[in-house]
Parts: structure tokens; C-alpha cells; sequence
């Protein structure tokens, strides 16, 4: 069993992932940058290790540092939680390498599932629904003109390097596919430092639907019910449900047959997650799966009793799930509103700074998950969220209401600070939420009206 | 159904009630003394009226007050919370005579509850399991030496009109007896107004096991599982946890059945308690019920996931509560530890004063209830508990490992402030609470080591 876990990350999800590791009577050793030199999880983790200045690619993301760390302290693990160097299949090597269990699948999964156009053929030669589309990279415009024509527009085009919504165009016509996949590619090129691309039709009105799958390393895969990420704005996730809704009982049990056998295909281990679009005639289409525990894993975690950092690190041990399959069974609803130091007024520009006001909701099925403080400094290096704000009733109806609730409640206030939670408050009372007939397209539809 | 409420209450049940309020669209109107103008439900609620100065006789307990301002700001309902009039059927009586809804039973029904002997009898006539003891109230020394006589020694003495631990004397033998007799008959006097006692046979080693029930004005009543309080200091309770540890299955169907005749017995409606002692045999025995709503009721909300602060509502309003017995299953287990500003090395005595740094615990199945935030000040003139943590967990094992986690996390600092959170750390991870081999002498018996 693991009996020091390093946590490669910051914020919420290393003080999460921390408190997790309490419980298990697991030593943590927080790593930080000197931005978050005075962050939470530093002074809660049993050690903390400064890994640089605040710039991620010389603290967060530079593996010699991490690795030194880990080794110094004498960790047997390293829990990268998400973003920063959790998708790096180097990463997961170097850990290997230097004989600490990286919380993860393994590097040769990583690598396969980095290549989108890859992982798209592997789900279809599993049995998965996917979108018609090219069968694996377009390395010229000319070829991109013939899948499109081949399989009907809108097209989107997509980084074969990308995910979580960053690398994708959309071509509605064949005018307009040459600047589409030049921009897409240059992107994909300067982000991700691969240039390649691939084309699937384009569902313009679909649901975000999500499954949450743990696979541990004797080959057993189960699948924890999906989530349902529809309200985004430019494809980043604001609020996040479990389950969805409006889904059949069959819906729900065939996608959670899609998300095993995919994760089967890839030779999955760990905590993973497998992407589904819902069109309006409620069939999915597999859209990507991303190897690392998500930001929105709370709302699983609410309805079904289940720990899933906790069940990261068993598998990560060796160790079965401390369930099976027959136990899964979700209870009541729970939503995850996403609470960023940004303003909605200003194109969800940062607003970093002090948090001279911190007071989060509390009471019955109320939870926030944030690694701020009172008084802390919101630094402007790193992504805005400043909190998770997680709730769960027995019904929907009710977690709306008690969501709404505990927004209200939530008192943040800092110097030229804007939060997201006027917003939120806007988005989850409006009678299209409360309906579930929201697509992904909701809130930049909903936007000028709301602000206005 | 009900529009507004009047919280005659205050600190953390008042706003546990006003957000439960908040979530069903019910108006909220909260009564403050002088000495909580700045709490927290005060500025929650939608409107609040001030009652009185500090003293309890001038304000949560000044009928005048609490009722004009309910009529004033037209409120149609009152919930009393616990403590202060809770349990008082006067305070019943004068909301039904100025058409104002008390949500809690029928002043009535509480007039018979508040007779300890006469609702022993009827217990007893309902069939539930009640000690050896004296018919009725025992208003002479000769004749309690006579029922000591015939049922054994040790004998408690209790007076009629007491409740919730106060009001207890317990004789090992026939010499102590005249003094108990004497003491706990002045004690009732002059606490309770009524000097009056009866005697049962004493159990010295016991755990305390209580049940809560529902029950809806057309009759029905359910019970909803159970709570174990054993770890009390002089009757007062620590920390609780539902289910109850150690009981079978059978043991838990026959208190609830027990609970609910006994229930139906004295004719109640809405929620209560009925309280059991459980001895080293296994075998239950009656020792009261309770009329109100009690500080532990978010234990059995965890693991029932059911808000029973919107039952009470649903059910004052005449409506059904929003289960049925067969939708009632335990999930896990959830431990409560009541946080107090007092001292355990000086004979639990309150600290009162400001809150200067006050930092509840975050993260997954962690709930806080509290009436204060950080800069509050803690009034001398109320009871000393500042805050009650509530985990849950698939088992009790890893409920402990929560709370202990939360409690470490949980930061309280006032000049001169000292609070119950290291005594309950030592509490729960004793090997003796682990086994779930405590009882009701626990901590007194602890005490000395643990604050050595």
C-alpha cells in the first residue's frame, strides 16, 4: 500500500486530494510555487516543498523539481491531480523511472489516448457510436475537402493533441474549411506542438454527457453512472450534474456499457473519464476520454457514496475497488457550480487578487471544495476557479433550489473582483435548466440577456 | 402550505431552519436579543425583529414579543427549534389562539409528554419495554423507600417534569436514598416548577439509543432509524452517530416498531424522539420522548437523505411527509461532535468571547451547521456550543477517520477561547469508541487521562 503520496498540483485539488490522504493515514507532500507559497494545502499537507517561481512551466509543469521533491521526502506516489502534467505520458515515465507509482494510467495508455484520431478508431472497432468522420489524421486541406464533402457539413475540425474543448473549429460550409483547418492546425501546432487534425460531422444542438469509469490493474473495469456537462461557455465547464437528466434507463445502462468497453479497448487503469455527445434524438457519439480524475468528479462522488481519490490511490496500490458493480447505484441528484474569479461581463476576463471576503455556504448537503482562504491572494498565474460549490438533494428540483441557495449564501469580495456566481444563479433557476432542455450552446445563447 | 416562518430560535439551528426555508421558497422571519443583532441568521433571514435584551426570560422565552412580532410581520407559522420553548405547550397553545401555525405537536400532547411518569405508564400500556418502577409520581420518602424496596437498588429518581439529563439522581442504596429523594425533588422545584418525582430501577452501564419519528397529521407515523448519544459528559451529549452500532437487524426493526406505538400512544405529530436505554444484554428499554426537534438531527438526515426540517414543514402544513416507510434505508454512517466553546480542564466552564479566527472544515461529506463566522462574538448568555460537524462515510471506520480529519481542520481562536474539538479528537479515535464498546460513563470516566 502507498504510504506517502506527493501532490503534483495546487488549489482545490491538491487540499482535496490531501484531505483524502488524512483519512487513509497516507503522508502528503504538497509541492509549490512561490505564488502559492501561503495556499492552504501548504500549511495542511504534512510537507511542502517550494518547486519554483510562479510561471507553471518552471514550478508546475517542470518534472526535475516534482521528481526531486518526491525522492528527497521519500514519497512512493505521485498524485498529479488534473491539467498541469497529469495527461503527460512523460511525466508518467519519469515517475516509473524513478520508481514512484504515478496515480494514473499507465504512460503507453496516456501516449495512445494523446492521439485523438487513434483513440476515435479504437472506440469504433469497440463497439462505440461514433460521429461519421476521417479515419485518422488529414495531413492536407485537400484531403480535409474530401472527408467533408464525403460525410456533409457542418464539420468540425480537431487536434489530434487536443481536449477539454481547446484545438476545434467548425466549418459550416466548404467556404469556409480552408481558414477553419489552417487556424485549427497553427493552433494545434503552437499549443500542443502537433499540428495534425482530423474532421467529424457536426452535431450543432447536443448534451454533454459523461461517464465516470475506474479500471483497476487486475483488467476489472466498472463504470460510476455519467454526468451531464451541458452548460459551458466556449467549451469550458461552468455547472455539472450527476445524473443526467431525461436520460431512459436503457440510455443509462448502454452508455455505461460504452464507457467500459471503451476503456477496455485502450487498456485502461485508474480513474478515467469517457465523453459522449446526446443529440436531440437521444443518441450518443463518443467524443473523447480523458485519463485523469476531473474537476467535476464531486457530483459522482455525492451520488454514490463513493470516494473516488480514495479509490484512485487503491488501484494505484494494487488493490480492487472497494466496490463492484451491483453496488453502483446513484441516490438523488447533485450539481457542481464552478466559482471563478472572473467577470461574465467582461469576457470572463481574471480578476486575481486578495479574497478580503471568503465566507462559503454551509448546512445540509452543502459542499465546497476550494484551496482559498480569508485573505488569501488569488494569484494570476493559474486558472480562475476559486471554488467548487457542490450540492445534492433527492431530487433535481430540490438541488436546484438548495444550490441557488448556498450561491446566495456564498460572500466573495476583493478589490476590482468579479465572481461567477451571479451568473450561475442566473443559469440554474432559468426554466430551461429546470426543464433540462439546455444544450451546450445555452449559455453563450443565454449571455447578452443575462448580462444585460 | 405554509408562506412564512417565524424562527423563535437562534444561533445554528435558526439558520439551519431559515435555509431549509430558503430552499422551499418560504419566507423567513427571525427574532434576535440584543446580544445576537450581528449573528448570522439575522442577516439571512428575510426580515428579523428584535425581542429583547440578552436574558432568556426577555426574549427567546418572552411569549409577547415572539408572538407579536410573528403577527406583525405576518408570519402564519412558528418553529421553535430546540431549547428555549420548544417543549413548552403554553407556548403551542398561545400560537394556535393567535392563528399562527406551531410547527412541532399538539400543545396537548405536549402537556402529556411533559409528565415523565404519566407518558412512563403509558409507554409501558403501548407495550414498550420500561424498567422496574413506580406507578406514577412518588410523592412521599416513605413511599419511594417502599418502590426502591420492591424493584432493587441502585434506583434513579427523576422528576416528572424534567427531560433531557436535568433533574436526575441516582441512590445506590437504601441510606443515599433520603438525600436523592430530598435533592432531585428541590432541584425539580426549583428548575422545573414542579417538585414532583418518580423512581425506576438504575441501570449503570448502558448506551443510549434513540429513534426518530415522524408522524402527519392524518395519522400516520413513521420512524426513521436510529442514533446512539452514548458519549455524554453528566447527561450532555458529545457526539452521535447513526445507525447505532453493534445492533442487529432485529434489534433495529423492534425499536422502530417501538418507537412508533409509542408514538401513536400519546397521540403525536411531528418529529421526535423517543429515547431508549440499551443494556449490556442487548435488551431496550424506554426512557422518554422528546417533543422537539434535537441538536443531533443531521445525523439521521446523512444517512437517510431526508431534510427532516422540511418534513416538519410539510407535515405542519397537513401534508403527507415526502416518504414512505419502505423508502426509509440507512446508507453508511454519520457521526456528529458538537464543537463548544468551553474548557474540559476546567470543568467544561464557557469561554465566551470573540471569534477571532474561525475556519470550518471543508471537503467531501463534511457539513458544518453554525450560527457564528469568523469575528462573531460568542454571547455568555446561551449555551456554549459554537458549531456541530457532521461527516458521513460508506462505514464507520472511515466516518471517524472524516471527522477526525474535519476536526484537525477546524480552526478556533478567541483570546481565552478554549473549545471541546481536542477532548472529541482524543473521543473518537479511543480504541474503546472504535469497538463501539463505550457507554453512557465513557467520557467521565476518559476524562481524567485524557486531560492529564
Amino acid at each position: 500500500m502507498i504510504g506517502k503520496v506527493l501532490i503534483a498540483n495546487r488549489g482545490e485539488i491538491a487540499l482535496r486530494i490531501a484531505r483524502t490522504c488524512r483519512e487513509m493515514g497516507i503522508g502528503t507532500v504538497a509541492v509549490y510555487s512561490t505564488a502559492d507559497r501561503d495556499s492552504r494545502v501548504v500549511a495542511y499537507a504534512d510537507e511542502a516543498v517550494h518547486i519554483g517561481p510562479p510561471h507553471p512551466r518552471r514550478s508546475y509543469l517542470y518534472m526535475p523539481n516534482i521528481i526531486e521533491a518526491a525522492l528527497r521526502r521519500g514519497a512512493d506516489a505521485v498524485h498529479p491531480g488534473y491539467g498541469f502534467l497529469s495527461e503527460d505520458p512523460d511525466f508518467a515515465e519519469v515517475c516509473a523511472e524513478n520508481g514512484l507509482v504515478f496515480i494514473g494510467p499507465r504512460p503507453d495508455v496516456m501516449r495512445r489516448l494523446a492521439d485523438k484520431a487513434e483513440v476515435r478508431a479504437r472506440m469504433a472497432a469497440a463497439g462505440l457510436p461514433v460521429l461519421p468522420g476521417s479515419e485518422g489524421s488529414v495531413p492536407t486541406l485537400a484531403e480535409a475537402e474530401d472527408v467533408a464533402a464525403a460525410i456533409g457539413y457542418p464539420v468540425v475540425v480537431k487536434a489530434v493533441a487536443g481536449g477539454g474543448g481547446r484545438g476545434i473549429g467548425v466549418a459550416a460550409d466548404r467556404a469556409e474549411l480552408p481558414e477553419v483547418y489552417r487556424r485549427t492546425s497553427a493552433y494545434a501546432r503552437a499549443v500542443f506542438g502537433n499540428g495534425a487534425v482530423y474532421l467529424e460531422r457536426y452535431l450543432p444542438v447536443t448534451r454533454h454527457v459523461e461517464v465516470q469509469v475506474l479500471c483497476d490493474q487486475a483488467g476489472n473495469a466498472f463504470h460510476l453512472g455519467e454526468r451531464d456537462c451541458s452548460l459551458q461557455r466556449r467549451n469550458q465547464k461552468l455547472v455539472e450534474e450527476s445524473p443526467s437528466p431525461g436520460l431512459s434507463e436503457a440510455q443509462r445502462r448502454r452508455l455505461g456499457e460504452y464507457a467500459v468497453a471503451g476503456a477496455r479497448a485502450v487498456g485502461y487503469t485508474g480513474a478515467g473519464t469517457m465523453e459522449f455527445l446526446l443529440d436531440p434524438a437521444g443518441d450518443v457519439t463518443f467524443m473523447e476520454m480523458n485519463a485523469r480524475i476531473q474537476v467535476e468528479h464531486p457530483v459522482t462522488e455525492m451520488v454514490m457514496g463513493i470516494d473516488l481519490i480514495r479509490e484512485q490511490i487503491r488501484v494505484a496500490s494494487g488493490l480492487s475497488p472497494s466496490f463492484t458493480q451491483s453496488d453502483i447505484r446513484p441516490h438523488g441528484t447533485a450539481i457542481e457550480c464552478r466559482i471563478n474569479a472572473e467577470d461574465p461581463r467582461a469576457a470572463f476576463r481574471p480578476t486575481p487578487g486578495r479574497l478580503k471576503v471568503f465566507q462559503p455556504p454551509g448546512g445540509p448537503w452543502t459542499r465546497v471544495d476550494s484551496g482559498f482562504a480569508e485573505g488569501d491572494e488569488v494569484p494570476p498565474y493559474y486558472d480562475s476557479m476559486i471554488a467548487k460549490l457542490i450540492v445534492w438533494a433527492p431530487d433535481r428540483d430540490q438541488a436546484i433550489a438548495r444550490a441557488d441557495r448556498a450561491l446566495a449564501e456564498f460572500a466573495v469580495e476583493g478589490a476590482g473582483m468579479e465572481t461567477t456566481i451571479p451568473l450561475l444563479r442566473s443559469l440554474i433557476t432559468h426554466p430551461s435548466f429546470a426543464r433540462a432542455e439546455h444544450t451546450t450552446r445555452f449559455v453563450d445563447e443565454f449571455l447578452p440577456t443575462a448580462l444585460s
